[in-house]
């Protein structure tokens, strides 16, 4: 085998293989960010008169993925325990005598790593924040189309009480906005990473910085990142942050997806996703494909993010693991949750929704599904204990109860009785 | 044995026992949340003209966690799955037969169960921000007393570059008021729970409401909870967030602890805890039990996160299991989080700082603390190439640096290689 | 409210709330673990002549748990971090003048605690295996009585072709075998712990013992658990394999649980269990409550195990939070895995099995349910792409495959398309 | 950017980027295990005679991953949600048309996906059981040659009583035996997998097998795997086996790691790296990195394990989302673990460690490292509670304990009191 046979290509990921989430995440992508953030040191240094414009130009010409050794890095990487070591050589040399000194002048691995992560994060949380719109916004439409099909409401597996789609869609499509929202407060939020060795900006002053303070801001505006309050490099809140809004974000689609596989099982096919996946083996199956996948991502991030906020309690000014345990963690959770949101766009635009089988099934349980009604109706009546006991004894009987004479006179038809679903899935839908 | 010989009074728990989080997460607090969500409901209903008066002071009245069984309900929730089914039987007949028949009226066991979550939630938020606010106050101290008290850096177990410890002090402080920042956002955010059995309010309409969107935003009035805008029986938004801000506090306390643990050990001895803790067989030991402590919370929270995050993933209108999985891991994180704040209080109050061997500490490396300064202003005579070849050999020969003669005009005190960390901790300071 | 407020009796905890598993590992349960631990390594010293008789009585008689507070050990352990240290002074008060200074002598903390601990999880794990025991005998029941049961194999949620019940059930109890066989290989091996402050046994000597290394082995005997190869202060093998063994059952029962839920839905009820649980507002509801409990188990004991597992790497002699961030999960583990086997002993003794459900369920596809069948009895008479073709188009057509002309001399009885299953139902059924 | 830019080549993965770990961990490795499993399946049919030698032969020659577009399958993958699917059309494209039938001839997606799984791991596990090995040996040197080379035991972070650095390493090899033990009993049972559409063996059964279960040991025969006792699609026994002992595993080395971490640290220097990693800026860094990678991996580990763990819940006869999730974990931990023994070895072999040191730290606390002994030895002199007084005041006086007269006849040299360290450490080494 070749050295590229260690490589990862997606082969076991289907989630996320192939997707825009995974270019940016790749390791060139990476290689890219951080050659960015070197060059957009040297500008700001040039920007604060700290560095010849010429070196500037030099470092940004240089910072380009294509020229350099991605995997070669990777190994090199190794021997000092992060890859900007390495880069940092080989950019140097890119960039020539005349201004080789002024690459990563002043700064530390770690400066380069956490920025390259906030720009890779933001790139990918741009595109999770443009699918989980379009996502809700083709839940919108289910939700107001289906605003008064009536379905069984089913808790803890069983049929419980009439509900609408309208009202479930609807709620799928407020959980997928309160991910946008939480990703897009974390996106806007993400900061640059500058402190030098030990976070004092001392090697910028040692370097001529008459007031070092001032670079971190310049630094970020190059960047198109928040200018951080604090070197952060053990202040982790941001890598934090980003933990909770992804797996955040993975369990809200999964959520669609957990109803999207029980609604299209066999037996209930109550909603299809548009185009199924299929089996070598078997020509009629259609897999729900897309929601298996988001399920899926649904149940790797959480315990990612658990690695991203153990690492908050990290030592010193640079912890000897808990920074290294980040970097895959964090890439895996933007790649999957980014999988799932593109996913989860096809499944929303993509899904069949079948009424009339939503109707049929409220009569599987031949009028118990609307018994709740009955309690209340009949307790003024009867009683609370007298109606309880009749309503026990019919369902244990199994008849349908539009046959017991007792209930003569009481609507039985599961659409009456959908509350105040209606209003609710409009109140929800005005939400933008 | 008797059957109170299951009870947990926190012995395996020196983290919260007797802790004030402790009392409010207990489960005669858990138990007087669920009667107060109770009481709301009926209080609520009578404030919308569906119950009379007499009602809701009845149920108020007898919404007394004194007068309940507390062992007996958790032992009878076993056959329903929740604790609310046999506690509304108790309620009922503890109101009395003239208006037992409004307890609980229209609700279903979540209403109750999450709204009571809330409460709790609610409850001790409040104890963990007062404990944050004193904690970062604490820590306000020793960040302006040393300011300018330099101490090594260390990177990766090495001491790196100096850093003050007034910086220091002011990172952890700033992360503190991060989580402050996040929880209290979280608290003011905690949402009263009302849909009945699958979220539509339906039986409320059965039960003569005109408008039973309205009674939801009544309820939460009575308990001082935001309106929510949806039922969330399985929009968990609401406990993901409380997941996410207390993982989050955890490891920023965690943070600070295993700082403490480092800088306690007796070989460095640069801070140690207020009041250490005794061991029986060795008299002299003095043992940082606070940061012990927290450090251990801090330890276990993402994962009990990461099984609240797993829980948003819940399918139907109430999940068979994801929810029942939420409530123990909910509490474990709101003590753990209780008494990781107490803990902090202390630690952060009673911490002892010796700046006399901070001092000492720089000069352990015979100068190369300040080799990066030396590496930056060589650079330019020597040439960086040549520089970093000299350096290199005068760390390999261990020699003091103050005896090479090439160095004879360098400041090589390292108490004047702390570049910004005055300014920053200034800057840090002036966030409240 | 009083000092018992924060007390746990399992309200949150339908799971294990009064059950066995939660006598046994109640703080009481825990208490009288330490006390015996003590006890025993007075008497082990009074074995090895290294203490008098009269002591190893003394000690004995004094380990009465009832004899001492709880509530205030749990308080009082605050101050050193564990609950060791102030039991050892209630102890020596309790033992008396004569032979107090026996008590605990040579010991350090977390001998006693992680001793306990090994006692608490052997009973435990005692209950766990006879639950598994019955659980396997249970379910052998409906493996051999549905050894020809067809019914629908099911793959991402669709149809696939028809397995026995007594296959699935078969798997079941392989699973919870291999569930025992891993719980009992971790019983058998559980360990004394025995080294003193440090590991080094040399407190022993200091008290007069010529061979201090004999003692660990005559502690074990006393206490009925294994004679430990060297002191595991630091080395958590115990602590690791109960978590994986723990997290392991909680799985093999989650997904006999998970399976049940699935099979008792409203639409599929091809099995239901013994005795349902009830609703407060819908008297019909009858809820797969036993499940629901086992699958809520299974969501949390992974993460658990995960902190259990992250405790391996404990620095030092005795970390500073790794330790004792082990006891509750610990105790987490073995409760809700006693509880859940507690469970899966009433799921598969009560469980109601619905052949006729399940038979009339093959047809639901119209006969696409053995087209795996038909493509391989087709493909040599049509070539394989024609016959994929022609089911592709007779499954897209919906139409019922007998209907179809070309199909007319394929046995398309789904109960005749169950391969191997009775017999592989006949080999797993072997085992014991 | 190209289609390669998604690639991950560890660039953010010092620990195992350039491993053998890395290679046989890789998508081409997992493609070549995928179609090894390919063809041992016409393998083992020939060998029943169910498919001609030469369709064995033809699918042999054929399953040669450099054949095959990895990139192409793995976002072909996506429609079906496995690579197999479209692996299996390549596969039979490159067999041709004359035995191209007999390619996955009777097989499902999972039963390849899994063998290969299987397969992978066997070849890694090999891999990570001779670096346990080799570390295990490389830690026995230090083990015995400091076997009477005192160092100070550390609780909590602070000074204990004397240890040896002998007992240490075998201790610390004694958990890499542990962990060389649970893997290499996980690596004798790796089953292959072959089941089937839902695991009854049907479709064998279709294709003229008389007896179709003797296909699944004749299958494993051609593969060195164990044969199953039950197709294991949903009975995850072996998956779970793998999290257990992998996350043991990395918790094993993280503990050798975490000490290495401290006993490296700037201020205590008793043991070092053999080479440690450089800094760009800080010339006269020497990081301890081997550890540091090390460290990582346990951190990362146990929350790995856990989402494997979590996937034995998995329903019906392939669950929709547990399965799926559990193929990059069970990469993750192989890597990870690879990784991490690879850097143990260099660690085990390269340690220098030095004993002066440790003999100097003996003296920090002035004596009172054998405070424990000074207990045991005047309580019977001065009674117990008079003893502990002395010992306290002398201790808070700070004043070197061989100054205080009444101690003036107690042996106070550490080095003395190193109890049975001696003895255990031999005894420990004994194990093989």
């Amino acid at each position: 085998m070749t050295s590229a046979d260690g490589d990862d290509t997606g082969l076991l990921a289907p989630g996320w293989a192939g997707s825009p989430a995974a270019t940016a995440t790749g390791d060139t992508a990476w290689l890219q960010a951080l050659l960015d953030a070197e060059a957009a040191l040297t500008r700001a240094q040039a920007a604060l008169d700290l560095a010849p414009a010429g070196a500037a130009r030099a470092v940004t010409r240089a910072a380009d993925a294509g020229r350099f050794d991605v995997r070669s890095l990777a190994e090199r990487a190794r021997a000092g325990g992060n890859p900007v070591i390495p880069l940092v050589g080989d950019l140097t040399k890119a960039v020539g005598e005349e201004y080789g000194t002024y690459v990563h002048r002043g700064a530390t691995s770690q400066d380069i790593m956490d920025t390259a992560s906030m720009l890779v994060a933001a790139r990918t949380l741009d595109l999770v924040l443009g699918d989980l719109d379009r996502t809700a916004a083709a839940l919108a439409r289910p939700a107001s189309e289906h605003r008064d099909t009536a379905m069984p409401g089913r808790t803890l597996t069983q049929h419980a009480v009439p509900i609408t789609f309208g009202l479930k869609a609807a709620g799928w499509r407020a959980l997928v906005l309160d991910a946008r929202d939480r990703v897009r407060t974390v996106r806007d939020s993400l900061p640059a990473q500058l402190g030098g060795a030990a976070g004092t900006l001392a090697a910028f002053g040692a370097y001529g910085a008459s007031d070092p303070t001032a670079l971190p801001a310049a630094y970020a505006r190059e960047l198109g990142l928040r200018a951080p309050d604090l070197p952060w490099h053990t202040l982790r809140t941001p890598v934090a942050d980003l933990a909770g809004c992804l797996a955040f974000t993975a369990g809200a689609l999964g959520k669609v997806a957990v109803d999207v596989l029980t609604l299209s099982r066999t037996e209930i096919a109550e909603v299809a996703e548009g185009s199924g996946g299929g089996s070598s083996a078997m020509p009629h199956k259609s897999n729900p494909v897309r929601s298996t996948l988001i399920a899926s991502a649904a149940r790797r991030a959480p315990q990612l993010a658990a690695t991203l906020y153990g690492s908050l309690a990290a030592e010193d000014e640079r912890p000897a693991g808990a920074w290294h345990a980040e970097w895959e963690p964090l890439r895996d959770l933007l790649r999957l949750v980014g999988g799932a949101a593109r996913d989860a766009v096809e499944l929303a635009e993509g899904l069949r929704v079948r009424a009339d089988v939503m109707r049929a099934h409220l009569d599987l349980t031949h009028g118990l599904i609307v018994s709740e009604r009955l309690s209340a109706e009949l307790a003024p009546v009867l009683g609370r204990a007298r109606a309880k006991e009749l309503l026990t004894r019919l369902a244990a009987e199994g008849r349908p109860l539009a046959e017991a004479p007792e209930l003569a006179d009481v609507d039985l038809d599961p659409t009456h009785y959908t509350g105040s679903a209606g209003a609710l899935t409009d109140r929800a839908l005005e939400r933008r």
